[in-house]
């Protein structure tokens, strides 16, 4: 089999360009392990920061070497936590959602490479003068938390910012090999996926939820404030969450005012209703669900993907004639 | 010099996968002739539909084989200005925002290829159902009007709903051949550019718009309906604009219902700023203005992005290692 050489997989040592986001409670210890055994680099989903959630992904993981990543504004008011994460010697820390230059620092004194994931041209001028051994270029597309700008423009802009010897990678909309090639094109040195690996097998997460996944189409999902608002988190203005459109969110999307103001009554009734009531409870979900037709095993998928991805690279020559 | 050769060239028979989106009022007829000249596909920008100025672009355009764009909701209100551009015989009719079902047919009526721009997968369908001969899938990192989905996620998705042999354009947040190989990577003919022209020597519209331009920031670009109120458009609400935030933008971006409000009074204090007043003024920009640093003409703009592209494609095997 063909494979795909980069920066990203020359400098941790994998087969394949591909990496796991640590969707919060998602990503659990037997996600991350799939991910790493398939070749690619699983990473757990510390998220807001759960001290014994995360204690049981790492043991899940067991000997598989994997990174852990947490949501930076979150885990910066829980420093334990980060001292727990660095001393099991992940692969990597994953940081995301705000200034991370504290905690680049702090795994680099423990010898552990640091990835930052930004969202906008500014905050990769950030990261790159904190040092990030990887930035994660996430576009609007992705599922779940982020901000405003479109990967494709994105992606070359935070290139030429970086210099050709930071390792990138890109995040947001890619589902299969058609977007690892082309994230390549544009300069990144591998791939971030989440929705793609909600969709497997070993991902933590309700089986019904996986199927809902499945059925809900890119044009469906949108991005909002409301759920950080029903589930009442502490979520910066600027960022905004990815998600399914339900009944939920058709009443309150364009309406987060009265949603504010009625915020107690309605986070009641978000947290009384049923868990597999997906009518009213959120479904992170990006836009290349409009790719994903099934659930499968981590590694059928890292390996189908880096196959598809190897094959357009290889045949990429075909469009050029003399 | 190595060239591209997709569908897309061999339909239109053009040296490059490269068409000129029709902006309204810069893409004139010297712009359109310009990007025909260098190998590409220019396009005039019709618009809403302004009769004399069309006719004068299509004068400027002379012999060269150009299309003629327009807004599909403004010009279905104006059914003489179709028979205008059919009349002349142009490369192709591009249609925009609308179901375009009617102008796809007159068109074919009139032995000339549609052009149908979509923005999301249900438009792809309504699209392909037509029979349109092009479709041009555009971003949300486009200048202009537009809607919400990402470019990296919605084209695959296209081309999986439209099969192999539609034409199909990537557009939205493409400024340089990286962007050109990628959109090849996955699944398009080939690209639809607006901005990176808008910043072209031959493009219509004020020098000191052109250096704006240069110095706006992808970060400072916003996705509003600030200025469809502020200009009295009769945009359908679903449609946003992306532009230079700006002054006036600040004010009013959060506060549409006061804008609503206060409508009379602040069309009046648009109306009657200076058109060089960029703090009030609309200056469309797409994301892509990141890779823009300088204004150049346009048959060095196309020769160098399909040159950048075809070396990009032609050492895409290099990722690849048995």
């Amino acid at each position: 089999m063909q494979q795909i050489k980069t920066a990203f997989t020359e400098r941790f040592e994998i087969d394949h360009p591909i990496m796991l986001a640590p969707m919060d409670k998602v990503s659990g210890g037997r996600l991350a392990a799939a991910v790493t055994r398939a070749g690619g680099l699983g990473v757990i989903g510390g998220g807001y920061g759960d001290e014994q959630w995360l204690r049981d992904a790492m043991a899940q993981a067991g000997n598989h070497p994997v990174g852990i990543g947490f949501i930076t504004w979150s885990v910066q008011q829980q420093p334990l936590l980060i001292d727990l994460a660095l001393s099991t010697s992940p692969v990597m820390l994953m940081v995301s959602f705000g200034d991370a230059t504290d905690l680049v620092e702090r795994a680099h004194r423990a010898n552990v490479a640091c990835c930052w994931q930004v969202h906008r041209l500014e905050q990769a001028r950030q990261a790159i003068e904190a040092g990030a051994d990887v930035i994660v270029v996430q576009g609007q597309e992705a599922g779940g938390h982020g901000m405003d700008r479109g990967l494709i423009s994105l992606l070359p802009a935070v290139r030429d910012l970086a210099g050709p010897s930071q390792i990138l990678l890109a995040a947001g909309g890619i589902a299969d090999g058609r977007g690892l090639a082309a994230a390549l094109m544009l300069g990144a040195d591998g791939i971030m996926m989440g929705t793609r690996f909600w969709a497997s097998v070993e991902a933590d997460g309700l089986d019904s939820a996986k199927h809902q996944l499945l059925a809900t189409r890119g044009d469906q999902t949108i991005r909002t404030k409301v759920f950080d608002i029903a589930r009442n988190t502490a979520w910066p203005t600027h960022f905004t969450g990815r998600v399914a459109s339900n009944a939920f969110s058709d009443q309150w999307h364009g309406n987060l005012d009265q949603l504010k103001a009625n915020a107690s009554a309605q986070q009641q009734r978000y947290r009384e209703s049923d868990d597999e009531d997906y009518r009213t409870r959120v479904l992170i979900a990006g836009e290349a669900t409009d790719m994903i037709h099934s659930i499968e095993p981590a590694a059928v998928i890292v390996e189908s993907i880096a196959c598809e991805a190897a094959a357009l690279l290889n045949g990429a020559n075909r469009f050029c004639v003399d």
